[in-house]
């Protein structure tokens, strides 16, 4: 079985840093680079595009809302026709500084609030998934399993990931529980431990309540921005390969 | 003869507009569309290509600085990489909000003080002219004639389209006069037009101090953020029409 | 009677502009002066000071949220104590700008989304007047009459003036017609200058629906970025003057 | 004898941060605060004025030049005005934010480039000190000994404090060795323990070159943004107490 590892990178700004993207590159499959709206800026996207490249690190768009202050998490009221501009624009914009290193962008993965709105509405989904599809139709998506994205996705006839965070609960009907609710980030490493292996053997997650639910995934997300990811990036991807499964970018998957 | 003419358009942002780009896109041949730094968002970048293809005109990136405040026009110790990312940047999100409306970018123009910085240091035009060339190898770069991006746009393989600014004095060497020196604006309409018609005639300029020197350029750039600048496009376009020349879109250029 | 006429001023920025504030500056009694969230920039600001200085004209401040692109008119969903913070620093800015010039900043007037947020939420009402109040007690408050800001205003012991918007139409309760609906905008010359005149000498106003109602206020505002502004300035002026009244700033109202 | 030991603070943005201001807080006497062009925003800057009046420390402002991507850094060719009005703006930001929690803004420190060009040119350092006059004659202004800045403070009859930079190396004419040059910064713990031990006891430093000069200052600037920096300002503040002198926030220093 191939399984992708991949963090959000590059959301950094001139001095400022989020995580140590070095030390993250050489542990993912996959980095989701900011590109410069909520994170990230021309200079960083360039970096993070030769890290990877010299860590056989598969490169994907990450595009966020046009709003560094807010880190893209705020939902601003734009038009649907905006927001599509708004991610073609940074989706564009790294497919110029990764072609220019020789580097394809092979993924595209929403950021926080610019994603939450489109999986809210098919609507909006159909326009975005099919934007993507006239800019690059081989583009992987990664989506939260059964979302409305992942529906537009394959309407349009891009192929898809879906994604298991293994640090963050999901509730008896497969979905995040959200930040601000007890129990919705998973913070010790036996127990991130134990639910990557449940994952990674049987395809399954124990939601908050005990359930036992389905988490057909084939990639693993680890935030970068938190104290301790690399440790917990660490674990998972020795987890992964304890397991005999394969590490191998978005790209490389097929669906 | 085939003759361009181009204006720098999109370059408001938000609620603020620099011209009619309505008015203008009906009387150019080719757009110069500002990128989002100097000037533009993904929003007017779209609404440009748009009004582009509903003219039949041919479209360009125009990357500026990021300095909105001081509309691209100071230069800001930036390093040479900096420069390239920001160039990249800003070409590659044209060229997604182009290609989602099935518009293909043809050309690239610098605006201020980008264009200034590269024009002075020819290991600075090299590396931002061979990004191009990896970007998309049949970009026409618009250049001053004789200039250090034409000679670097040249050894990376790339086309070249010579502007000639009707409503610029040029000196005996034919450089730009600098704006703040007397007489470095021509504004009158029958000085512009008697200069358009001497260029398609015999491809030359008088200069400031009398002299008539050669003109080698196929492109007229007029200005669009200035009073008149319409009026100036429209007479500019009209002696191009007197004078049997085809008016054609940058890309359709041979050189 | 003393009224006050008064308008939305050095919205522009950097290269753009949104109005003739230079020639606005001569009609109006008193500007609201944008601080450079949504419009604005500090050069622009000690420009306005100046101007109102030459004038004779006073000045407030006009904060809005930290919006450029939207130009403050959409909510974004800030805490509290961000708004708060937010407007404090506005007007900190421009009591220091108008403070090196000689001059006071005399009154407040909220932009778009930031007045519209506080106005529905009396807590956070009183949260942003106490702040006020804190800076600066003599400070004259812009007010719609009846609403929220205006009670809070009052409660946190600050003057209020109210205000009449000449071109916009209201509804039998007294509330403005929003502007998406149809004749929500009042643009003919003929009815700003009945519906002025109707103000001035009975301190009414027909609403929307052929109602006559109570108008309490003694401020006129008249928008400075649309075609036709300055004229319609000029009209609503020349009411004034013909009908006895007094022009007067904002800070020379009691209340 | 009085001493100073002051930091730059709330310099990080939105969801970045460059140190552990909290814990800072807790060593200096007072604190430098970023006021959102260089870096920070109005609620950081709240929150380094409740931090500074939670622990009895003194606030200055700490404005730069607007231009977060490059942290203030880079020398941008504005106009001496345009300086100027960025200056006001952003200390009476800070002030209106201050003012609101019942905190007095004491002191002023330029930042980086927005600094080093005041410092080289005389007439731009009167009309910088000339406007800080006029918002608040009260202010001290923290400068380089001998520098234009502390020549045109006191022309502008503001009080100084003469800064020393104890991880910073001087040359024998007491000015500091640049950044890029080795041995610019000192590091160590024992050499830093040493400079602030001599300097304390004989208002000294000994220079890059062996030389040892005379260092008329009364306040200590330890760098927040560098690692290790929290351990160095607790070195310099148990050296300035081992000595004998009194910690005292600038505004409390008379000059």
């Amino acid at each position: 079985m191939k399984i992708d590892l991949n963090s959000d990178m590059g959301e950094g700004f001139g001095p400022y840093r989020l995580c140590d993207d070095e030390a993250m590159m050489k542990i993912v499959s996959s980095a989701n680079i900011a590109c410069g709206f909520h994170g990230g800026d021309p200079d960083t996207m360039a970096r993070m595009v030769r890290l990877a490249k010299a860590n056989g690190v598969g490169i994907g768009a990450h595009p966020g809302l046009p709003d560094r202050a807010g880190f893209g998490r705020r939902e601003i009221p734009f038009q649907p026709d905006e927001l599509r501009q708004q991610m073609l624009y940074q989706l564009g914009a790294l497919m110029a500084i990764a072609g220019a290193e020789g580097m394809k962008v092979g993924h595209f993965s929403f950021h926080a609030a610019m994603g939450n709105m489109v999986n809210r509405d098919p609507v909006l989904a159909d326009l975005m998934m099919n934007a993507i599809a006239t800019v690059d139709p081989r583009l992987v998506v990664f989506v939260t399993p059964e979302s409305e994205i992942e529906r537009a996705a394959k309407r349009a006839g891009l192929k898809t990931l879906a994604l298991f965070l293994a640090d963050r609960a999901y509730d008896a009907e497969g979905r995040l529980v959200a930040r601000g609710l007890p129990g919705a980030l998973v913070k010790d490493e036996t127990s991130v431990r134990a639910r990557v292996r449940r994952f990674l053997t049987h395809g399954q997650v124990e939601a908050i309540d005990g359930t036992i639910i389905a988490m057909p995934a084939h990639s693993i997300l680890v935030h970068s921005d938190t104290p301790g990811s690399l440790e917990l990036a660490r674990i998972i991807r020795s987890e992964i390969e304890a397991s005999g499964a394969t590490l191998a970018p978005a790209a490389e998957h097929a669906a």
